[in-house]
């Protein structure tokens, strides 16, 4: 993709923590669902990283992309067991205190109290926050997340991780949706190349992604055209569709 | 999950590089199978970034990632239109000079003339492979990847980029595999947490991880084992299962 122009919107990063995706005994589900909601409200996706169950590694993740972009969206390690270390790792990169906190303790005692369940020094692990942050409503079963400066602690089971997600969009800044348009190409990449590229040295404020695909018989593109602009966006359109005619 | 000691065990990165799958358009598959290979033949996978189509996001990346770590994967970005620019991208960051390569336009031509696809400069651009690199066979649709240093780059369409993974794998390192054992816990984490804590400390040569999911009825949790010394680990796993039968 070349560089193009798209100004004023937020930037963000997705830190998923977590062994069973690097082992591939998991398939990951979770970039994929908060890549949707950010492009959904205008807010660019910049990079992802996936790291182990590891506080160095965590760390320095967290650090790297709270620095670089506006809003660090993290899933993964915020239950129970040994393994989950992302809460005190996020305290960690941050200089923070962390403890108990009465405020998750609360959330979590009623619901299981309700279900019977006793609370132990292992539940209690999930009331433990980095002080100042704000917690994050867990639906499904209590246990909160929460935010701390710009990133947002997320469960990585991905239900619980979408009721918190739903709830994180309501405090995120509105900002102008890209815009897109699809094109079928019905052609090779090798075809539509040189086309696609005057295109997009014609429109620099819409990007033109190119993504081929096997539709069960032969290669074919997909072009997709996006801009927060949509008087460009549909000229660009006009152009790209032009422009196939002619081959 | 704790740190533990897996000696000798190659380590390894993958980089996605693409503006659709951080948009949400498209579900990354990739990572999965890559990470699925490099566990069955014991190569260590510690990190995946995904970033866009962009020189300097994938340039910085790959330097990370390729000093860091004994093999980088990187897949997308090679095809023929304007915004596949990862050769480029590796030609830059590792400072080789790139132009078209005879020994890719000699495996494109037989297969461009078989279909009667004429060669243009678009499609030529798949030719252009940083000076002494090792080709990578593409049985799919001729178009090579290519191995410069330790970074292996391969197609992002999954059935090209799965072929392309096939071969490279004959050229890696084979390594003592990573062998695992699961336990269905059949509690929630909260119930399992303390007796896999200790397990854990007691048995450093194996890595717990605990995988809390949904049954349809309560949330339960997987608890895998995994270690490269299948004594430790048939040991371990013992030690689990009694532990849980006190609770």
């Amino acid at each position: 993709m070349l560089e193009t122009n798209m100004p004023d919107a937020p930037t963000a990063a997705i830190l998923i923590i977590g062994d069973e995706i690097l082992s591939g005994r998991t398939k990951d589900r979770n970039v994929g669902f908060i890549a949707e909601t950010l492009t959904d409200i205008g807010i660019d996706l910049e990079e992802v990283r996936i790291v182990a169950d590891r506080e160095a590694a965590i760390v320095e993740a967290l650090r790297a992309l709270a620095d670089r972009y506006d809003f660090v969206f993290t899933s993964g390690g915020i239950g129970p067991t040994h393994d989950d270390i992302t809460a005190d790792s996020v305290a960690k990169a941050f200089g923070l205190p962390i403890d108990i906190d009465q405020r998750a303790v609360d959330l979590l005692m009623p619901f299981w109290k309700s279900r019977g369940i006793e609370p132990n020094e292992a539940r209690l692990r999930m009331a433990r926050i980095p002080e100042g942050a704000e917690l994050i409503t867990n639906t499904v079963s209590a246990a909160p997340g929460f935010r701390v400066r710009n990133v947002f602690v997320m469960a990585g089971v991905p239900a619980i991780m979408q009721v918190m997600m739903d709830e994180v969009v309501k405090s995120l800044p509105a900002s102008r949706p890209v815009l897109s348009e699809t094109i079928e190409a019905r052609r090779g990449e090798g075809d539509i190349a040189v086309p696609a590229a005057k295109v997009q040295t014609d429109f620099p404020g819409v990007r033109i992604g190119s993504y081929p695909y096997h539709d069960g018989e032969r290669f074919t593109t997909r072009l997709v055209l996006r801009s927060r602009d949509g008087d460009a966006l549909a000229a660009a359109k006009a152009a790209m569709e032009e422009a196939l005619k002619a081959l």
